[in-house]
């Protein structure tokens, strides 16, 4: 469904229009005047005659026509009345100025829920309550009340930024205009009664004129959405830069009083991001520090980076940079040296980095001589220069035009580095991205290509919410979620369930290499930490005595008795987790890990959104702190990451189906061949 | 020994002075002119009878005195002649700008000997050679010819930046000064022939009007004078900052193709820096990031701190940032709370962080209301103000003035996060430092904070380097180690080299537990690579076979057969690392970590530079990523961090004899209480 009626309206009531342009509903008459809207405005107020210049209208009835869109200024006591009135003359679509609803507590909750009912009764779509409003600087339907548009004027282009927060709108529109950059979109949509910011963000990737989007998210209730406009973005080549605040516990809490909102562990909210090829900024800087590099339209071949700079030190720091924030500094080939050998001075560096020296003050045609071969070397996907040195004496006009050239030639990104203002300048007039220091050049670049990079390998697929989750649900006991997992094609050993200590010696017979016995309680989930668990038992005498101080201990603790679980040893390996849970947002989320009793103080996991592959558990293995245990240590083979997967899939598999709430495999057994659940307990639905 | 004869100097010769102030010979002169030198400049060179207006002699004899100091602007080839005649003559230092000494090669690295020499012989002090030159702002003594002055104009102020780079002494310095920030030196040091950075350092960190010192290092072989500087520095509340570049394996091998410096391992030098109370600058952004903070004079008393906007979105992402930079949330005392919630409208958040929300455009006075709450409640350190929505309408200038009341009354450190520029100038007016975004602001404040403490906790100390490391050294056998390492009380296994299986067998009759028998060979360090650890043996028969395999084994390696090592077996526990080595520039680096065959692919250990204290490795072992087993988890009792002490200083003992190079201590079975070396192996001077 298009919103093309909220940012492109043929016309706009103001209901609440002031006179004053100043005011909250005197501001979006001002811009549209201003900033060329060639629609119809239709201010709308009982007392005046006329409002900054145009006629003013007594109410929608008055007007010539049914605008398409409305924007509602007035108290919030007169929202609900205005919103039904709007809707009953089939007003297409209205942004809610107004705040004091669901943030304000339980009466403007049910408020927002009428508000969805007249949008979904009548059809007519609702941006806000609470809204800073629209902007679409390209269309001139500037629908909103911004004060940074004053500050810092407006210049159409092809940045759009989505909030539901009005500062996070703004804040890097502000940002973005600093650098000189244009933004066609600016837009804040509040509490998301109706559309969503990520709605929004699926309508807006489809304008052609945007080419970056940057999106202010304090919830994801709305996922479904979010991938639509992250797969249409990457069908067009958008890059979507995502900052979702409340990643920390205190930034959740503060984020639950700011919006009445629910917080989902925040790994979730990472997976599936990656997911969808959207990158995740973590803060506000972050928002905006690669944007000249997105709007290159730049597709870098890799991360292999060479460093060009008439400073030793610079080489130096570019290369921890490089290293810091995970480039590959490039490796010439043999020729690329030799001929840049024959190019600089003796006491040059040849290498990568390549320290040109001072030599640059007496040749200014060294940037000239040295990049074109940088740039036929294959083993070279971008370029950093670095002129710490520069000013009166040094020909940096010509050294701009020289990286321009290479930038055209080669067509691989190149940026600048450089604390000097006037080096800067020459070289952005010549459309070179330019950074103060080597350290914020290099940081962009590297979320540049690795963003290019998820975008390319995002898998997408649909999202569809689970309901019920968190209304009931019970603990199945280790011997029944054993069975459960095992239904699943998860190894797990022979094992019975003993009611007397005869049954147990029984079932030693038949294991050469002894028994485990454990009570088996879903009442009990951390069983050792109560001396539950007897490992390596190996004869019956041993067999009786651990039974029966079991089955005391139990009954101390007040726990029914209904039989002690007697497993076969395992052989040992290392104690590995795979567990998962139904997230109501997300559906079936898995992760794997390292286990055994320091899985909480030491974690050590990856999560996995549904459906994965193999492939994908591989790769969350080897990205793991123990991920060097399935290449194998000090010579030795490694684990079988082909078995972790397996019953990666089978808890999938689980959580899938919908019965099972949650699945925790932990410690998972895993040798050089194979894994076996060692314990396991599920929560399922009542 | 003082070095004002530079910083100072009652007059400064120039040796191929120019004419041409744009020139290297020319712009100290031109500089000094400028820039308020109240000494006598006296510039040298036969073609000349007067250059820029002052009167030019052909040689040092001409002059009326011999002059404090000497800039060498002369070609290479004259440098050392023109040395010779400097300290023939009584000058107290030179400044050699002329480049293509140490960097270059073998032949320039004789010449900087030479230099030595003569400053040895003579006590003429060398800066250089390839020096930038030294500037004192304060003094007017430009020994410098940096284009960077030109660019952004000087104003003498509380920052000293000292490089060994030129690049790397005007780079924060530009920063700085585009900031508004006042420069009181620039130095570029070079080569380091005679005086070095760390020398340098020492000296200006007494210039009282000194409030800040960042350094620019890319060796470190002067840590003694680095040592004494920090000493100084601290003794007036001087912090210092230092960039040290080579931290990653790329830039440590770009430094060298530099410099041709040695490396010292990475986290020498951190544990080096940390221990004298300098922060280490990631990059060059943390060189200057936090300056403002460290001007004010503040004494923070802790890192909890409070934030207050009036957008809900920054309340949020400030906690998330100040999670990420590692500082606390406050929690606010109840009555604070209380008051602040009678002061706010009701859908507004009381509780730390404080979103005054938009209620702010109608009462100007809200700032001034809540301030002071948040001042007076003990529970408070720090304030970050974030603005993100202001402008027209909204009375900053008052905000301004709230705050800095704020400031003064409270003498608690705070910062302003604004986007809109004439926010941010109007509080700047007041003294209060400001930041475009949150997340700077945090940062910088994490870095401030984080500082003062590594200042207050800095234990200091002297360091004496460590003659003939790596000239001569041999490896001892398992035996021979353990003997060793139990002189100074490391607990170890009971053990007996036996020449026959028989000698074996009868060890194993002592030991209940069963034994593990070894190849004992110093040319095989990872035996059980080779399969030349057998554990667990019970039996005789057990015994005797597995010692037949190792002398095979032994015999097919083409190992000479000294016997085998049985051991008994140590109960099982954490398989630690204690371990340890002879720094040539440090002395003694001991480390303690996570242990056992993944030392090297998992990574988890620290390092401690000696003396150390018990506290120290409790601090240390906390740190690591295997901390909570220290602790306990799951309600178990944690690991002995005594023992692991015992062991860490049994080490620093043999280390700091001379004698022991290397110590490696893996594992170090660590239990609830103990810890024992199973295996331990010494390098040693031959």
């Amino acid at each position: 469904m298009s919103l093309s009626f909220l940012l492109n309206p043929s016309s706009v009531a103001i209901f609440g229009a002031s006179q004053n342009p100043e005011k909250i509903g005197g501001r979006p008459i001002r811009f549209m005047k201003e900033m060329g809207y060639s629609g119809r405005i239709y201010p709308i107020n009982p007392g005046r005659e006329s409002v900054q210049d145009l006629p003013c209208y007594p109410d929608l009835d008055a007007l010539p026509e049914v605008p398409q869109a409305a924007i509602i200024a007035v108290s919030k006591e007169r929202v609900l009345e205005t919103l039904h009135r709007c809707a009953e003359h089939g007003v297409k679509g209205c942004v809610i100025m107004a705040s004091g609803f669901g943030e304000a507590g339980e009466e403007g909750r049910r408020a927002e829920e009428e508000m969805r009912t007249i949008a979904a009764t009548s059809g007519m779509r609702i941006v806000g309550p609470n809204s800073q409003g629209l902007a679409d600087f390209h269309t001139g339907a500037i629908l909103s009340f911004s004060t940074m548009f004053i500050e810092e004027p407006p210049e159409a282009g092809p940045v759009a930024c989505i909030s539901q927060s009005g500062a996070m709108s703004v804040v890097p529109y502000g940002l973005l205009r600093q650098r000189g950059i244009g933004v066609g979109h600016c837009h804040a949509t509040g509490n998301d009664a109706d559309v969503s910011v990520s709605e929004l963000a699926a309508e807006v990737v489809l304008d052609p004129k945007v080419k970056l989007c940057i999106l202010y998210l304090e919830t994801l209730q709305d996922p479904a959405n979010l991938a639509l406009a992250a797969e249409r973005a990457r069908a067009r080549g958008v890059p979507i830069i995502a900052l979702k605040s409340g990643r920390s516990p205190d930034g959740q809490r503060a984020a639950a009083s700011h919006t009445g909102a629910i917080a989902t562990e925040d790994r979730v909210i990472d997976a599936f991001l990656e997911r969808h090829g959207i990158w995740r900024a973590e803060g506000t800087e972050a928002m905006v520090q690669a944007a000249e590099l997105y709007l290159q339209g730049w597709q870098p071949s890799g991360k292999r980076i060479a460093i060009v700079s008439n400073s030793g030190a610079t080489c130096v720091l570019s290369a921890d940079a490089v290293e810091r924030y995970g480039l590959n500094l490039a490796r010439f080939a043999p020729q690329t040296e030799d001929v840049i050998r024959g190019v600089l001075p003796d006491f040059a560096a040849s290498r990568n980095p390549i320290d040109i020296t001072a030599a640059l003050l007496t040749d200014s045609g060294l940037f000239g001589k040295v990049l074109p071969e940088v740039g036929a070397d294959p083993n070279v996907d971008i370029l950093m220069i670095g002129i710490p040195v520069s000013g009166k004496g040094y020909d940096f006009e010509r050294f701009a035009q020289d990286t321009a050239d290479f930038m055209r030639t080669y067509g691989k990104p190149v940026v600048l580095a450089a604390p000097q203002r006037l080096v800067r300048e020459a070289f952005a007039r010549k459309g070179i991205p330019t950074f103060e220091t080597e350290d914020g050049a290099i940081r962009a670049l590297a979320q540049f290509v690795d963003h290019m990079a998820l975008m390319r390998d995002a898998v997408g697929g649909s999202v569809a919410p689970v309901a019920g989750v968190g209304i009931g649900q019970t603990t199945l006991d280790e011997f029944a979620s054993l069975a459960r997992v095992a239904e699943k094609g998860v190894r797990v050993p022979g094992r019975r369930i003993c009611a007397t200590s005869e049954e147990a010696q029984d079932f030693l017979a038949g294991c050469p290499g002894g028994i485990v016995l454990k009570a088996n309680s879903p009442q009990i989930p951390h069983k050792s930490e109560h001396g539950l668990v007897r490992v390596g038992l190996k004869t019956p005498a041993e067999v009786a005595r651990h039974f029966s101080e079991i089955k005391t201990k139990l009954g101390e603790m007040d726990v029914a008795f209904e039989g002690v679980l007697a497993a076969e040893m395992l052989s040992p390996g290392r104690e590995l987790v795979v567990g998962g849970h139904l997230d109501p947002v997300f559906g079936p989320v898995v992760i794997v890990g390292d286990g055994g009793i320091a899985v909480e103080a030491m974690p050590d996991n990856r999560l996995l959104l549904t459906p994965f592959t193999q492939e994908d558990v591989t790769v969350a293995l080897s990205r793991l702190r123990i991920g060097p245990l399935f290449d194998g240590v000090r010579g030795g083979k490694g684990l079988c990451a082909q078995a972790v997967f397996e019953a990666a899939r089978g808890v999938a598999e689980l959580l899938s189906e919908g019965e099972v709430l949650a699945v925790d495999i932990n410690p998972l057994i895993t040798t050089t061949d194979g894994a076996t659940a060692a314990d396991a307990l599920l929560e399922v639905r009542t």
